[in-house]
């Protein structure tokens, strides 16, 4: 979503339209001239819609000074990709011009040969700071943290204070929040740049710090950047568990887990495995790897109808009409279970609720879904008894009761049950709402048709 | 999703219960103790907890200094509700504390007599620059940016440029990103602070500046923020049709824009309405509306599948074991059409496709379709071929085939069609790709049951 006016975005499809062309014909002059006036995020752009073999071509035009920004900016897969079809000296280069957290995103897509003499290449200091990264497990926020900052003491004077930032301008991840810690590293408190700067230069910075938002390195990386996010912070200090400060994870890094994590979120609400690259870069066959599992797991379930409707085929037999709702029947239980599921999975990630609320949840839910099925089942009635006839209209409406109420009731209980057995409710949600509300749906279906129509 | 050991967690939960009991039977002394050590965070997740009439109690009770933070924290509705709780003059207090950005959300959604009144009890300085604000469209960015920024120019040197951040310290929104801007007022650069302190004092802002990012004032907040966001940007430029600057957007405020816009967009997804205040602040009734207007439609939309079914009644009453397979089939295409829409539509998030790429898309999506249709028709061949027998096998197989190849090259092209007809891909997509691909699912399930089987 690009915000530029339309010929803007015209004149930016058309340079990217011309590269992609000139790259496939090999034309490199005419892509060395193109790229030379683009801005860091068009070449991106670009990059991501150009098979494997045209993106290392490119890449390798890049000029060396805008290369490592480029790099910074692709997904983690795509990077390890791109370094395979690099020289070793040139892959060192890069890789030494990374920072620390980038660095071991990257290393971790690496083939652990390639990444160990990556890391031989690298400076001691680099070496140690990369090593201390590398050293939390997988989804760990210590991981993803930077591990260059610069920090306080309490008694410190402003004036010390901004000299320590003035030391550290070109290599700390930031100096706009900055960490205070006592004699044995421990975070005692947090100070923005800007409250120093406003303070008289005698002032100590015990005076100006507050009360420091931070995350236990082995805390999950995702829920981390969530909530540096929520908190609307510059940057949140990341302690071990002594609260020793071990590390930063500033915004953008923070943005960057939780861009990831959505997507992998999103994908799987849908039955999908995420993509490791981007679409139009994605083959064919990744595409249907990613989705068919999930297909076949759902279409399993599915078979849990098939099954009820064998047992009631002899009612369907004397009373086909009944055939004529199960798609709206089940359809209608699908939606209001997916209403139910996402709402509270949303009120979950929003921290609205948590799973000690599920009683309170559930009893909403079911006074919602039994109001949705009321008027949902008298519009039903009232239709189905003037088309066909008033047996089959309390038939369908006594059902879409049962049925709503039952749906939204499972719907809104399932993402808490998913978050209690440390399940990603996201993965739990819909599709496996929707096939277990079809089958049961269907059962109260042809209870409620046999009871009412006396078969 | 909060980022503490179990224990921290079990205090805060104890605490807020605590406290809600305590509003609950007005005992305020304990609640008055009970907040004096609570974080901002923690009090806005009680408050949230809480329903309309304990939540003014207990916003009352806050300290004055720590009010308007949480304040600034809660949700625009809930705000406005708690303004019609509190006196004039407590009123007049928050909202003169507030940023004219906060202040014009707040507006919005108070009732015009009320926000104009407000606005006249503004220091002049105020009221200027929250009309600024008030004066551009509902959803433009314009309405969402700061107009306190720091701006220099770009003869400045580091030193006066020092100097004028120095100056504005107390009032401007953020001081850590700085517009360039011409005698005209016309944005040309940007600068860091962090680069400008980096500098040798002589040297001018033009050296040091860089190419700015920046939005027009007019462009939809949404995707302002989302591209604020996805560079990683402290801070994008706001202009005006000339290129004036008029104001900056601060990643933080991003940040609250696009919470906001992805949990509408979550919602509408799952077909209902986004929620205007926390789960269990939400009323029943409030809940049964957000969603049943969506039942309605959809369930509107399914009475297309009884009628198809009508159609072939005759055809189902001759072979009622077709009726068996219904839900799976029709399950199976709506699953199909959810994954390519899902997919799609996150891309077109990420802007790793356009509404351009049209035609690569359907290409792409109808392979995919073919393939899983291909895999999972083969599946179900075999399977019902040896449960029942080989011809409803057949029908199986084949209509397997048509409806994945159907459901994913629709669903693929559902959201670009959206975003070209400018609606929201979010709202167009699941629920209505999966009531079409049911009906025409059904339709060629019947036709080809009726070549197979020679009825």
């Amino acid at each position: 979503m690009e915000v530029m006016s339309v010929d803007d975005a015209n004149t930016r499809a058309a340079t990217s339209r011309l590269i992609e062309r000139a790259v496939g014909e090999d034309d490199l002059a005419t892509v060395h001239d193109a790229i030379a006036d683009l801005d860091v995020e068009h070449i991106v752009d670009v990059l991501e819609r150009l098979d494997r073999t045209d993106r290392a071509v490119l890449y390798r035009l890049l000029p060396k000074d805008c290369a490592i920004d480029v790099f910074e900016r692709l997904d983690p897969s795509m990077q390890s990709e791109l370094v395979r079809g690099l020289r070793d000296d040139q892959v060192a280069a890069i890789f030494a011009d990374l920072e620390p957290d980038d660095r071991v995103e990257l290393l971790d897509e690496l083939p652990a040969t390639v990444a160990s003499s990556l890391m031989r290449g690298l400076p001691a200091a680099d070496r140690e700071l990369t090593a201390t990264v590398l050293g939390y497990p997988q989804r760990a926020i210590g991981r993803r943290m930077s591990p260059t900052f610069v920090s306080l003491r309490p008694d410190m004077t402003v004036e010390q204070a901004m000299a320590a930032v003035h030391r550290r301008l070109d290599d700390a991840e930031t100096v706009y929040t900055l960490p205070v810690v006592d004699d044995g590293r421990v975070l005692v408190g947090v100070v923005g740049l800007r409250a120093v700067m406003n303070a008289d230069s005698g002032t100590l910075v015990a005076e100006v710090m507050t009360e420091p938002y931070w995350a236990r390195a082995t805390d999950d990386a995702e829920e981390a950047a969530r909530r540096c996010a929520e908190l609307r912070l510059l940057a949140m200090m990341i302690v071990d568990n002594e609260k020793r400060l071990v590390g930063i994870l500033t915004v953008d890094d923070a943005l960057r887990i939780l861009e990831i994590a959505d997507s992998e979120d999103q994908a799987r609400m849908s039955g999908t495995e995420p993509l490791r690259s981007p679409y139009l870069a994605t083959p064919i066959g990744s595409l249907v790897r990613s989705r068919v599992v999930w297909l076949l797991v759902l279409a399993l379930g599915a078979t849990l109808t098939v099954q009820v409707l064998e047992v009631f085929e002899s009612t369907l037999d004397q009373v086909v009409t009944l055939a004529l709702f199960v798609p709206l029947l089940i359809g209608t239980g699908g939606n209001t279970g997916n209403q139910a599921a996402t709402t509270v999975t949303r009120a979950l990630a929003l921290d609205d609720i948590s799973p000690r609320d599920i009683a309170a949840v559930v009893a909403r839910e079911f006074r919602v879904g039994l109001s949705l099925g009321l008027l949902l089942g008298g519009v039903a009635f009232v239709l189905t008894a003037l088309v066909y006839e008033p047996s089959i209209g309390a038939v369908i409406g006594l059902t879409l009761v049962s049925v709503c109420t039952l749906a939204a009731t499972v719907g809104g209980a399932m993402p808490l049950v998913a978050r209690t057995i440390r399940a990603d409710p996201a993965v739990f949600s819909n599709p496996f709402i929707t096939t277990f509300v079809d089958a049961t749906g269907l059962v109260i279906y042809f209870l409620i048709a046999k009871a009412v129509l006396g078969i």
